[in-house]
């Protein structure tokens, strides 16, 4: 492989995994840069200086931000294997959906930044988002239907968060949401996923110190 | 033309603007149905029980939601003229980026919602984020470049929110943003543009209304 291909990311980042699991999907090699959160190299300033944020994608010197545009980048780019997108207008535009709609409501960080009342509500909210969730899932294999593809690499990233999740709101999001869990499972008995994702203790590790850094609890 | 083709929007949503103009740029003709904010039609509600919001497309029976993913798909679907996304991977990832960068920046009420230092600090906000969308812009007539397309049409419609942000915020973007409004005003010499937005006067009286409506002001 000729190409410089470069991503900057951090480990617990779900948006991150997003890009490294399309990655392994794919079987395309990468550099990774692991950045740090309270250090942000010159590198990513310099690559991503309107966000400041990782993932970012260095390809041959171009810059891609910003991780469903970077999933459907690889998608668009190495078009020869393992589709992401299905090839239907109509099923890319309902996956476009649900990807962004994991983006807006799946991806809160509540739970574990509140207490008390507060908390209780965005449990609550979480579990109602999760159930949506299940009920576009229905009894297929994955979102993507019998294939593995966006909605699925730009959601199961958070399944590592589930274990910090259950531990904060003292409540199971397995027995609340058992087809959401069991299609995580079955996500994780692919290489892509499991190679990719982070231990969830490793992750409830880390929250605990963001959260001290932050003041927080 | 055989194609069922419904629009389900409201005329102030600058996001059902979007496939207005997506539409006009492409020349497809549709039936447009005006949904009533505070009374949703029950076909909005059956088929997008998820975020009941428009604009919806409803094309032979399949629903199609969120107005990026729209675009997109209009774009893939009449893919034999004005393209609306550039053809080059890495340049469509830039598109997608910016468009999405419009929906969670630009999009912003807090000016005409807001009071005093808040109201301040919206102000300020929006003209730090126009002004990165001015840096991006640079020299070039076009988001797109040389040709109109996604980034152009996510933007546009909220030009006719410029006057009513003005008026409440009592400053003028223009004299902030010249470029932007420029950019603005050499897209409403388009007829797909200029045909779709609505009066300026119309939208401030519509914010003026809504405010009323949730008691603010």
């Amino acid at each position: 492989m000729s190409d410089e291909l470069v991503l900057l990311s951090m480990w617990p980042s779900p948006f991150g995994l997003r890009v490294q699991i399309a990655f392994a999907e794919k079987r395309v090699e990468y550099e990774y840069k692991e950045e740090d959160l309270f250090n942000k190299s010159s590198l990513l300033l310099t690559v991503n200086p309107v966000h400041k944020k990782v993932p970012v994608l260095i390809h041959n010197g171009k810059a891609i931000y910003e991780s469903l545009a970077i999933v459907e980048y690889i998608d668009e780019v190495w078009n020869d294997r393992s589709p992401l997108l299905p090839s239907d207008p109509c099923r890319r535009a309902e996956a476009r959906f649900w990807a962004d709609f994991v983006d807006k409501k799946a991806a809160s960080k509540k739970v574990w930044r509140s207490k008390g009342e507060d908390q209780e509500e965005a449990k609550r909210e979480l579990i109602e988002i999760f159930k949506v969730l299940e009920g576009e899932l229905g009894d297929k294999p994955y979102f993507g239907g019998d294939n593995f593809g966006l909605v699925d690499i730009a959601l199961v990233p958070f399944y590592s968060r589930f274990y910090t999740l259950d531990k904060f709101g003292n409540f199971s999001i397995e027995a609340e949401c058992p087809v959401l869990v069991a299609w995580a499972k079955r996500c994780m008995k692919r290489e892509s996923v499991f190679k990719s994702l982070p231990d969830s203790e490793k992750v409830y590790d880390f929250v605990l110190q963001v959260n001290k850094w932050f003041g927080i609890h």
